[in-house]
């Protein structure tokens, strides 16, 4: 059977990058996909494991030449996932992990419509600009701008095929994990069925 | 909140009629829609409650002007959704199950991609060949057209929202129940974030 493309996103401050990090360490059965950057490699990353390092030109492409999934620019740095990654892990039958932006996974759902998207959800929106303000990288301006945006993301949320409130950190994980085992299970299911002989 | 239409479906064999029944009896909350149909009324049949009975002529007129969420042909009778039922009680706020053929939940889909479908599984094929004999409705002949048809339907099954096994009965309606409850939850929450005030 082939692997299930599993997206991972939400607004900013839902805690998408912590969630990630969690189901990849209890579930060794789901595979992360390494992105392309354009931006320089930094000390203590690695080649192929923290990103494939590629220069602007090579990005802009790769884009040109379809070879992206998805990609978005943050501050001039290009960022993305290459098709090519992801599809050599899915088709040797691995479950894979994208935790990227709303409008990534706006692209992703265009390109591969099979895709399982997962919105992660904050408990209420207070609680999301209070998680804003106490991690303290953005001024107020910037809070609101991305308290703008995650209402934006919001109207957006009945799109994705589930969503999963992060309000115990611990609870969330467990939700994101039985999801993906249960979609994995589901797949099998339907493959078990369509390989047995009557 | 608006409602969400729940579209049951699968195989011939696989019980979606059972099933459809027992979900209903069991949750209040949702409401089935009552569908169109050429063929004449039946005794103990209700107008508007079993069927609402319309003329050949008159149900081609409808699928004409794009009235009808979707339909289909069985021994020389059409049978079909028409939208107004549908939509007047999803405007309501109440959700509403659709329980029809493989056919008819692809037609859905694409007039209507935010309904849910669930696409119901049997235990294995040699089970939906038994059921299918031991209903005793079919000729053999009839019985491997349907198994034929049960797997070019199965091909479709994973792009159904979610699917549900149906091994025993009562563990299929809950989960059944427990899917349309977990959907409604998810809408109602990304409901009350986007109306929070802050």
């Amino acid at each position: 059977m082939k692997g299930i493309l599993f997206v991972l996103s939400g607004p900013s401050g839902t805690g998408k990058g912590t969630v990630c990090k969690e189901v990849l360490k209890r579930n060794k059965n789901i595979f992360l996909s390494v992105s392309a950057t354009s931006r320089p490699i930094r000390d203590g990353e690695t080649e192929g494991e923290t990103y494939y390092y590629v220069s602007k030109e090579k990005f802009i492409d790769m884009i040109d030449n379809g070879e992206m999934l998805e990609y978005a620019v943050f501050n001039g740095n290009y960022y993305g996932t290459p098709k090519h990654a992801v599809y050599k892990l899915i088709e040797s039958g691995r479950d894979v992990l994208l935790e990227i932006e709303p409008q990534g996974a706006a692209q992703v759902r265009k390109l591969f419509p099979e895709a399982e998207l997962i919105f992660l959800l904050p408990p209420s929106m207070i609680e999301l600009k209070q998680r804003l303000v106490s991690r303290g990288r953005e001024s107020m301006d910037e809070i609101k701008n991305r308290l703008k945006a995650a209402r934006w993301e919001l109207l957006q949320a009945d799109k994705y095929n589930t969503q999963i409130i992060n309000d115990d950190l611990d609870d969330c994980v467990r939700s994101v994990i039985d999801y993906i085992n249960t979609k994995h299970n589901q797949r099998q299911k339907i493959d078990d069925l369509l390989n047995e002989e009557i």
